[in-house]
Formats: C-alpha cells, structure tokens, sequence
C-alpha cells in the first residue's frame, strides 16, 4: 500500500483544462494529482535556421518552473542567467516526443512552440508535460485545420508520458508523486503512442540497478496507466476527435 | 466612451484568489480583466548579505510574463540568458513598494520573496502584481504571526496600485487595458497606501508631454479606483483583516 | 539651513562645456556641484532592427559611472558581464526623455546614440545626464543643418531634469547632493520641456511616503530650478540658440 | 550486412591505453571504432556544498569534444559562453551511471572528477566515454589505496555503456557508428553492470516508434556487446583487478 | 618627416593632471597628443583569494574606452556582457608592469586597484595608461604615508612605457598617432624603469616582420622617448617626488 | 646545469606526428618534452563580416588546455562561461604569428581555422602551438593545392616560436619547461620566421626587469633553438616541402 492510499498500479487524478489563457493557439492546464502545468502551443510562420528551405515543420518545446512549485523556493533560472542541465535535458525530451507523432513535412515551414510552465509540483512534471502538450499541440493545429492552413491535422497518434519506478523495498509502482520519487530507487519515464509503442524510455538507477524482470514489471505499468490517459486525452481534445482518426 | 464600454474613471473586474497554490506561505491569482497574474511569497530565514547582522529583514520581488501571456510569443528571459530593462525595472517597483508598509525591523533577519509570474497579459500586469503581491505578503507574514514567529502582522498600511492614463484625445482615464496603453500619450503609475499616501508615481510621457492640470485629473482617477482596491484586497485577506488594524 | 549652506529652492553651481571630446558630433562636460559627466552625442545612419523601413530615427541611451565615481569603488559592469537594474532604469529613462521633444520622423532613419558616463558622483548623476545630454544632441543634431543633412533642428523644446525630495524633518528642498539623497524620506526625479510641461515624473518614498500637498511644494521647486537651467543650456548651445525657436 | 562489413552484433574494435596524460590520477585514451575519447580521473579533496558534512564523496563528470573532432567544425562550447544541452545531458548522465558502482561512503568527502574529451568522433562518443571512465576512476581510486588513504576499492561492479539501434529497414544493432547512428530510427544507450544489471536506458525514437519486441532485441544485443567489454576493461585495469573482487 | 610634424625620435606634447577626480585616492588625467586617459588608484584593505595569508600585496587594472573615444562609436563592453581579448591584454599588461616595480611585501594585505579609463583615443592609450597609473599609484601609496599606514613609499623605480614602430617605408618612428598606428608594419611597446631596465617588450609584426636591426634602433628610440617621460612624472608626482629616492 | 640535466642552449626533445587526427584538413600532435599540443587546421569558405568583399583570406585561432592537463585541475571555461584573458591573449598570439607569413590574398575569402588543445602541460605550450599549428596550416593549405583550389602553397616562410628567459641566478636559459618557468625572472617568447626575422616578441619581467645585454643573450639563445625546429619542421611537412619554396 502506498502512503497516498493508491495501489501500485493507480493513477492519481487526472485533470486537463483546455483553452486555459486567451492569446495561445493552443493552450491546456493538466492537474496530475498535485502536479499543474501549463501547456501552451503557439504557431510560428517560419522554421529554425537549419530547416530553412527543407519545406518541413518543426516542433521545439521549453519547460520552466515557477520559482515556488516546489516546497523551496528555487532561483528563477533567468535571474541565474542559465537555464540548468535538468531543464535542458526536460525541454529536449518534450520536443523529440511531440516530433514523433507528427507529420513535419505536412505543416510545412511553420514552427510549434510548446511552453509547459509547473506552477506547482508534485513528481512527474516532465510526463505531465508531455501529456498536457500533446493536448495543446492538438488544439494549435486543430485551428490551422479549421481555418484552411492545413488539409487535414498532421497528427499520426496519440502521444502521452508516465512515470513508473521501484521503491527500496522493490515494489514497481506507477505515476510517482514526489515523495516516492525523492526516495525510490529506479525511475522511469515511458513515452508512448496510442497503440502502444514507444517513442523514448529513460530508466535510471539512483546509486541502483535494476534487472530485465523489473523493467518488465515496469513497462507493464506504464502501458496500463497510459492507456487510461489516451482516454482523458480524447476527452480534451473533443471537437477534433473526428481529424484524429487514427486506424 | 472607452472601447470596452468602461467609464474613463471605471475599473476593469478584479478578483484575487487566495492560496492559489500549495507550496508558498502566501499564493494570490489576482485578475485584472483580463490581466491574470499568480502573486507567490516566500519567507527565507535570513537576508542577503548587504543587511546581516542589522537585524532587520528583506523583502525583494521576481517578475516575469510566461512566453505566451502576450499576442505574440516573447522569448523567455531563461534562454537570453538575461533579464530585460523591462522586467528590471518592474521588480525593483514592487520591492520597493512593498517595503514601504512593512516595519521591516519588526520580521528580523527574514527574506520575504515576491514572486509575481504573469500568465495572460492584456495592460497593467506591474499594477496588478503590487496589489496582489501586498495580499500574498499579508498572507505569509499572517502565518508567522499564526506560528508565533512574530508577534503581530508587521504591517503598516494597506498598500496597491493601478495605471491611469491620457489618451490622444486628452481624455484621462482609469485602469489601462493593452489596446488603451498601447495607444495612449501618457501612461503612469500610481502605488498609494490606504491611507491615500504615495509610494511611488511614475508618470511618462511617450513622446508626449502632460501638464500639471492633467496630473492632478489622473491622481484624483487613481484615488478614487484605489479605494475600490483596498476593499477588494481587505476581502481578500480576511481571516487577518483583524491584525491589520489600522487607524 | 542645508549642510551645504544652500537654501531649499537653491541649486548648485552648474556649468557646461561644450565639445569636450573631439570625436563625438556633440560632446559635453556637464558639471553640477560635485557630480560630472560626459555627455557625448554620436549619429549613426541606421536605426534598430524593430524601426526598420519606418522612416523614423531613433535616440538612445547608455549611462555607465567609471569604477571610481564614488566614495567607495565599484565593480566595473563589463567585469561583472552585466548591466544592473539601476544603470538599465536609468538609461530607458534618459532615451525616453530625449524622444519626447525631438522630431522623429524629421531626423531619418537615423539613431542618435547618447553616452552618459559620470566621471565623479555626488547625487544627482541621472538627472544632471539629461540635462547635459540635451545639450550634446542639439550639437550633433546642429551638425547635421549645417552639413545640410537635414533642412532644421528637429528639436521640440528644451528638455532638463532636476531633482527635488523631503528630508526627514519635513523639508522639501531642491536638487539633493549625495548626503541628502543618502537620507531623504521621498527622492523624486522631474524632467520638463521648456514650456514647463512633464515628460516624466519618478517619485519614490524611500521605506516611506508622501502626500499630495508635499507633491505639490516638490513641483514649485522643480519649476523653479528648471526654469533656471533652461538658461544654462541655452547658453551652452549658443550657436543652434537661434535654430530652437520655441515659441 | 553493414557497410564497414560488421555483423549486426559484432563491435567494432575497442582499446583502452592506460596512464595516457601523466597528471592526472586516472588516465585512459578510449578507442572504438575510429572514436577516440581522453578520459581523465582527478582526486579532490572536498565534495560540492550540498554535499559537505555528508561523510560522503560526489562523483561528476565534465564531457566535451574537441571543435574538430568532427567531419565539420563545431564552434568551441568556450567561445559560445556555454554549453549545450547535449553536452550536459551527456555529463549528467556519464556521473550518474558512475555513482552507481561506487560506494560513495567508502570514499569519504572526496570529489572525483571525470573529463571526457573527445578528440575524435564517429558515433558512440558518450558510451566510449562511460566505458573508459569506468576504467580511469578505477585507476584513481586504486591509487588512494595504493596510498593507503582509502583501505580497499570502493567499487562495487564493473561499468559499462554501448549503444544499439534500428535500422530503417528494421535491423537491430549493435555499436553503431555515425553513418548508421544519423539514419537510425532508434537509438538506444545501455548502462549496465558487470552482474548484468541495468544503469541506465535510454532508448529514443527519431521521429519513430518502437516497439517492446524491439526493445527486447536491442537489450540483448547489448548484453553480448557488453560482456566483451567487461573483458576489455578487466585487462585494462590489471593490477587492480584483484581489488576488484566482485562475487 | 611625419604628418603631424613631429621628429621621428620626438614625442607628442605629455600632460599629467594630479587630483583629477575627488574620491579616488589617487587621480590622474594624463594627455597624450589628443589621447587622454583617466588614472584613478584605488587602495582596498584585502587580497584577492590566491593571496589571502601571504601577507603581501597585490596591484590589479581594468582598462576601457569611452564607446565614443574614438572616430567610429564602439559597443560598451559591459552591453556586450564580456570585455574583449585586446581589453584584457591590456589590462593585463597595466598591472603586471606597475607590480614590477612595487615592493609588495611592504605594502601588507591590501589591493591596489588601477582604473584607467580613456576618454578621447588617438593612439598610444594603453601606454599613456601605464604612465599614468605609475603616478596615480604613487600617489595613493604616498597618502598612505602620509597617515602613517606605511613607512616609506613601497616604490623601487620609476615607470614608463612608450610606443615605437615602423613605418611602411621603414622608417622607425616614436610615439605613434592613429594614423601611424594603423599603418605600421611593426608596432612596440616598450615598458622601463626609471633605471633604464625592461619590464615589459611587446614588439609586433603586423603582416609584416622586423629584423634585430630594426630592433635596436626603435629601442633606442623608446629609450629617449621614456628618459623624457620620467622628468615629466617626475614633477607630477612632486610632493612624494623625495621619498622615491632611488639611488 | 638545469635541472633536467640540459644545457642552458639545448632543446627538449621535439616530435611532431602528422595526420593525428581524421576529420581536420589538417592535424598535427606537436611534443615539446612533456608538453603535447594537438593542433588541427580547418578550412572553411568564408571569411567574418569584417572582411567580406575583400577578396582576402583569415587566419585565426583557439587555444584551450584540457581541465587535467595541468598538476591540478583547472575549471573547464566553458564551464565557467568565458575564456580568461591568459587564453584570449594566447589565441591572438598564434593568430596573429601564422597571419604574418601567410599570403592572404592568395588564399582567397577562407577562414584558416586552427585549434590548439593541450591535452598535456609542461611549460611552452603557447610556442609549442605556434610551431604545431604551422605545420597544420600548411598540411590544410597543401591539400587546396592538391585539390587545385590554389595555385601553390600561399606561404612565405616557415614560422616557428620558442621561449628563453632568465633564471634568479641570472642564466639566460632556452626552452623553459614548468618548473623553470615559475621561477625565472624573465620570460619572453620569440616567434621568427625562417629567414630570422622578428614576427613576434614578447619579453615579460615577474616582478622583475631585464637589460639589454640579457635581451641580447636570450635572442640569440631563440635564433639557435628556432633554427633548429625548423628543421624538424621541415621534415614534417615533407610531401609538400617542395611547394615551400623559400629562396
């Protein structure tokens, strides 16, 4: 039993709030138990130097935290004039994912930028993050959609991240909040589409290990708590349900 | 007869939600129309080093827009890697500000954190954010009071502000929205105390000059939505009304 | 009585002497009581990115004290790799200034840079630049009639700052040197054109606060000792005195 | 069949030169394949801040490449004023899986910094980099008991990172070079231990998917590959191989 | 003959201001031609970290330029966030040629910090620099005398430095101007006691080359150029001029 | 006698590997006794703006130390996000040598890239550059001869540099390694060309001075070694020799 009362293999509850601040494309607070965050999707009408002229689309994503998401405070990393290797590496992780989903050459020279903001935190705001984007990049390109810019929505699947993880007493649970995640030994992060394969999957042991049986154990988790998620997506993203149509 | 079909003296809707987030000893959504801004103070146990050893405590402000609180998309301050003017220059506003209610002797060495984070912007989030900052701080110091840290709320007035403005057709008025001050040839503010004692006025013409005549118009303008604030701000911070007890 | 022996409404002795630098297109040693600075005005054919095709010129600014300007050594900014909140404040202020009375679209896109560095200090450093630095962009902006570039002084107005404030007992008094900054209740800065119209207005209590009545004694004084240096600048300018017909 | 001729779970060859700069107290020149990565181990005698008075030692790692380790010049992180978020995913994750095998206690308040730089790149720069550190701190650390400062190696198993991949036509492999590592559609790095347990996963899909079959094969392609580099590392390490005493 | 009409072997006409600025415990303005440079000499109880419990002293410069001490107006390095390479060459140089000729076990555990700021730039500005910190810096050693903080003045030699260069023609010349300067095909800059030794030589060629002929005949250059400098400081420095007594 | 054993006159032992590296046009693992400097030459076909137009090529250069190529280790810079000014001032040095014999009008609007990277320090590494990336530049500027880019090598001369200094017992000495290099009075480097002319010269006294019979003593120390690294030079370069026609 864990302390929140969950079983190991329970989600907690999943929020997503969409159209939530007035000027973004795209734009979704997910609530995944204590954890908030705030994804918005703007589109820009050029690319990055480097796709210039590709015809392509890009997708780039950027993650921060209010300073006081978490129990301390935390330095506002533009007043550190530097944004933290954790941040980067968040940042990096939300972007590759996104792109996996999406059909970059039928958006053409336009870039997708995703801001997922934690204005509060509670473990899993990396997954949260990825989850809530997806729903706000859906909503960006959803109105591209529905103002002719594009045919149809470029979106190949559905896309959503969970933590999964081994507590010291060996226990493989699901969706970690913070004080299982501050003391758990294996962390794992699992980046799935709607029919269950996957787009990135970082497992890390903290001064630990873990064998090919837990990641098993783990990975059975994650695909049980995703698939309730693609449902809450689906949810969300209601009136272009219909352009998903994924078969 | 503005565009939003306010009176030139009329304030927009203003509503603070309290305790907004889990983790800050004090936590404030203040909107403002449609300006919305998260106000979070911290209280650190101790001062930066140009104030230890006096005994007296600190209290300094954050402020920054998410990327997308605008039309358009703003780069985000963490990835310049620097703070603008801008953003300067309304951090130190509310610090200061704030400073000049609070017996700053009376908190001791302690560091109380304003951290205002605009999530929507549409004119006066620097306003907005000093007013809902004040009921923030409230609310954090009313928790040392609760624990007995302190003896009493070590606060001296109640304290906000608001934008009034001149448009190009001469006419003063109250409580800048985003087209209003894009638009108009004088633009100040005004941070006053319950009382109705200055703190700060900044007034600036933007290629434009004001006479003496037309101050005056816009600080009785300021005045009068002033004394609205401070009602809504005293609802605010309710279960500590009492300590604040001002005559 | 002040410590300095002046009375509340007295100045101090200000001078102003022209073309000190041999490069600059305008250049002035500006000199008020203890406080010097180096105003030098420099054109360049090109304004920022964000004027571009506009049609419009631009005036900036730039303010920097050298390390030993003060009592005590500062840290050189460019050592320290970045610009504090105070020199960024300032420098906004001084450009902001300049713009309100000169002809934008008159100059071309052209910018008018404007360095203010301060040799020696002694309260007042911001307010005495943009008295000096209005000088130092007649002289530029004077070169460019001569030399035909352009057909008149596209100059508005004359335009100087002051400061005025409230000593501890009371006191309004007129243009603080740095012992009575050091200590004033209230510090207020006030740039005026000609006609005695504001241009910009920053008062500040300093952990304190100020009523309308003091405001008003602080305008009279500032009236007063602008009107006076409005004669100090015309003199200085004395060649282009005739092409800034104000009337 | 892959270009260079290798079978699909065939390394390529792999040489660890010991004691390769003679500073340093650990210091290993990594070849695989045509990447070459200079991997230095240094002793200091304190841990970082938030470690002091844990009792504790911090293990951290700094990673860069040379400008022109590559078939095109990369602009020098130094000159850039900072370091990409490739370059600190790579640190944080070649110190993590580190830390992993070492008894932080044993070794007491020392940090033990690892450098890897790159002198030359054709693909698998980070894995050659955990591999080769593995063997640089050992040599570090058996000097401090070789000094009789620390009674025996703090060390619980052997270390080792390789990378395996997909094909686009949907061969999985092992070791891949920067020809295959630019057109693979998966990309995954295996940290794992002497006992055949797991560091670190981190598998990605680029623009793809993959799925658990997959993932089931690249594990065990990385577990042959991963055994003969244990070897590799065994011989490298030989006089402290005894100390090495895992059963 | 040179443009300017000097000799080849004369010097521009040298001014040394003492007292320029008020704070600084040593000020100087020396001119140089139309080169002009502020000296300020700033005396701080502490070394820098490497130096703390040595019990000796240490002497540090910062170097810069107006932005428009020059024809053409230059970026302030502290906008640019980072001085330049040819800044801290120079800065560099200052202080170590003035620590050659200190004694710095006799002035204890204090920094000498020496500001040299030029105004006005038409070559020559980091030797003019160096001459004259060497009297700023007397001049704040000898206050420290004078309050009975030190003994005796901790100066073993004068110290000077000078230009030479030669010409495209092959002549060599003393004391370059910009127009010289930019030129030559050979650039040096001599830097001697008053005793006639080097403390610093940097000869440059500039696409170009130099023989040791060529050497010789602009060292005897310097030579003459710098005995002439030295009855210059010499008077400068005049009420301390007894206690540098070198015999 | 030195300590190593040399005399006064005698070099280290010098080797120079060509080829070190694969992907840079050329590269080149320079050894100047423990001192080991790998230099790599990159061609790119452009030049910065400042010369655009003008039909001329650029030579510029880098120079960094691994952290561990030193007794202690150093910060990484670009850890600390700047290049000291001992760094900046070195890659100016080496940039500055190679411009000096290159025909840059002949090599048309390239940029000559050269990386200097100690990975080992033991004294001279700024010479050891200079001499190392001569020959790197010439295996870089050979393969556009090869190619038919050029016409023939655009080189004027060889270019190779060394240090001498004097040691407290006043012996001039050639070819400091670290531990005399922290003792000695004097240190200057010389950079000459093939034919003995002076490119670069740079005599520095530690708080110390230096004669001129001892300038004399150390530069024909330098002409005997640099006469000597010529020819290993040469012998490097040997495939296009030939090409380096200097007569």
């Amino acid at each position: 039993m864990r302390e929140s009362g969950r079983e190991v293999n329970q989600l907690r509850n999943i929020d997503i709030i969409t159209n939530f601040t007035k000027h973004a494309e795209g734009s979704v607070l997910i609530t995944v138990g204590d954890t908030k965050v705030i994804c918005n999707a703007s589109v820009e009408d050029r690319v990055p130097p480097f796709m210039r002229g590709s015809g392509k689309g890009w997708i780039t994503a950027e993650y921060a935290m209010l300073p006081r998401a978490t129990e301390t405070r935390n330095i506002r990393e533009s007043s550190k004039g530097k944004v933290s290797g954790r941040t980067m590496e968040i940042q990096r992780l939300i972007g590759r994912s996104l792109r996996a989903v999406v059909d970059l050459d039928a958006i053409g020279e336009r870039t997708i930028w995703i801001d997922c903001d934690v204005i509060q935190a509670d473990g899993g705001t990396r997954t949260a993050s990825i989850t809530g984007a997806f729903v706000a990049m859906v909503l960006a390109l959803g109105k591209l959609v529905e103002k002719d810019v594009l045919k149809e929505l470029p979106i190949k699947d559905y896309l959503a991240a969970i933590s999964v993880g081994v507590l010291p007493d060996g226990t493989e649970i699901l969706d970690l909040e913070y004080v299982e995640d501050s003391i758990a030994h294996v962390d794992m992060n699992v980046v799935m589409t709607g029919k269950g394969e996957f787009v990135e999957l970082q497992g890390t042991g903290e001064e630990a290990t873990f064998t090919r049986n837990q990641l098993m154990t783990m990975l059975d988790l994650a695909d049980k708590g995703l698939n309730e998620i693609f449902k809450i997506q689906e949810d969300a993203i209601q009136s272009y349900k219909d352009m998903l149509d994924i078969s």
